[in-house]
């Protein structure tokens, strides 16, 4: 049994289990790399994406470089991807965390290339940002994307500095925006995010969004939640469970009414 | 397997496991309480000084109410060992964190009193206090608790806040010397604590002084790592299981240097 | 426009923006320092006491060094004030954080006086302290400066650990009254603390207070909370919005009726 847990976590990490006979070691290699991560409904590639912010936000140093190492040298995760996970995490992480995630893709980015004996290549450049640069126009823009992303009929005033200068203005106005990675991965991440700050609305409006906007399903939530209590721990993920057995009874009724006759 | 689970929770928590198949409710009882709580070395009182900091620092209230509840319905732990638990999860966790910890205690107490139909006892009077109130007096008390509580030989200056204020006159000076809670369940609660805030100091110097007291045996500590894993995540218990194995190495080599003859 | 964020940081930091073209590194210089940085209300003085709670909850010991060395060498927070930021923090954030601020602090001091070749000033001697020793004396100035602060009527009972021993005892009957740090500062170091670790009541009445008793006007309050985002992420600083929302009605119903002739 224990053989299969290092196997997986060798397939996983992308290098060897650690040697280690200490209960908290040989139950992580059977429990979290022998079973979560073989789990079914969510790939290898969409589990990257729940653990990086949570090894991110945990501050546990080890862990975040050996998580970013294995994504990167797999090549589940691109370096463009990576890097806007970064960008994505600082928002709902916060930016000093978000700081050192950066510093830990460089380094392990530049480690791959050196243990390739391959060149770094060039950085994307920023310029031209995908979004207008007017700030009525992106406002404006900001007030459309908070209703489609969180799938609600109404935006936030502006006149609020938090909600003008910083959710319609940048978070989106421009981030949530900025392509370089899919709609499923920026939910995934954001609700591993929410999940552990665990703000009463935005865990709340960020499970009912992903779910009733499709991105993702039933299953691929519950999955999450799971994944989340590995990386997390369990009382949060109860939480979080609670939260999404709540939006998907809101979400079903939602869709019954919209399939309604008239 | 899932009756084993069932069983375990409706054990340690002293009421029914919910009813409820998503995967993260199945592989919790599963995990968590068919495995994790029924494990040897650690007693389940023992395990209640792990959890109850954790669940009291990931702000997950029904976790928290559950586990309160149940560390009191159980009797494993008195009402005094609770409330010192506050006070002593206050100064490693946070106030505000504390302070709905606090909350909580109460109204739990109420309800078990309530629902055996029995009068709540008084409260125990805060004064006298055992610690000096002379304030020379009692940063001598707080610097020889220090030293002997951190396994060190010296104590830092008074004349930092910080220090002074803060750590001698009143988190060695008196919280760690009140009556009401023993020191094996202090050591448990101080190192969850420092595990999940993670600064990288006190982890190791509470990991260090918690086996070089003897106050936790290694494999209590061991044990101690799984725990943490279940109810903060694997993240940070992997950095606690790798402090722990450096400390272990250090411990013993201490150890052989005292019993060595001169 | 980068160059723009460039400056901004330098301007904050004190040394030179870092040379990256990472989206997080890029849109970091332009959102957070050219933009957040520069807002009118709170002053940059100001910035530094949510900054800094901030950055020391995030166990991210780059930044945390990088703000503390910002923040004194502009000559923006004094040393004193510094350690009383860290005293203050302790008791709001968990001291095993605090204890690697005050670690952080004494060693950007050093280097701030070998950078400009100077001597390190002694330290503040910490005795006598400001507050009376007889216990009884302590806890009767505990309760009024609990409700002074807490702008309430009432003090909690004594005759609890976490309340007596530790809140009227310790952290209202002493921390808060240490003069070297003014009360503007406390509470932005507070509604910062209390709201990353977002346990429902201190952020409420912590909220309340810092408004009711007119130390932070409703302006700064909404600066606090865009700052807050920034540096903790934008979920908690949804939450510590809405609380602002309904905490400000509440202050103006009570203006109103305190206004009111009899």
């Amino acid at each position: 049994m224990n053989e299969r847990g290092r196997q997986a976590f060798a397939d996983v990490m992308t290098f060897p289990a650690p040697e280690d006979a200490t209960p908290a070691t040989t139950r992580m290699l059977e429990f979290v790399f022998g079973d979560v991560w073989q789990r079914p409904v969510l790939t290898r590639r969409d589990r990257r994406f729940i653990t990086l912010p949570c090894v991110a936000a945990s501050d546990a140093e080890g862990p975040l470089r050996d998580h970013v190492y294995a994504a990167l040298n797999s090549g589940d995760v691109s370096i463009v991807e990576m890097q806007e996970t970064v960008l994505h995490f600082a928002v709902y992480g916060g930016w000093p965390k978000a700081s050192r995630f950066n510093m830990v893709v460089d380094e392990q980015w530049d480690r791959i290339h050196r243990e390739r004996g391959e060149q770094l290549p060039p950085a994307v450049p920023l310029l031209p940002l995908p979004t207008p640069s007017d700030p009525e126009a992106r406002l404006r823009v900001g007030e459309q994307s908070f209703k489609d992303i969180n799938c609600l009929p109404y935006a936030p005033t502006r006149d609020n500095p938090f909600q003008g200068a910083g959710i319609l203005n940048f978070v989106f106005g421009e981030m949530w925006l900025r392509p370089g990675l899919g709609m499923k991965e920026r939910r995934l991440i954001t609700v591993a995010c929410v999940a552990f700050q665990d703000a009463p609305y935005p865990i709340l409006s960020h499970v009912y969004a992903a779910l009733k906007s499709r991105d993702l399903s039933f299953d691929e939530m519950d999955e999450l939640a799971l994944h989340f209590a590995a990386y997390y721990g369990w009382p949060k993920a109860s939480h979080l469970n609670q939260v999404i057995g709540e939006q998907k009874v809101r979400v079903l009724a939602e869709w019954a009414e919209e399939a309604a006759p008239l």
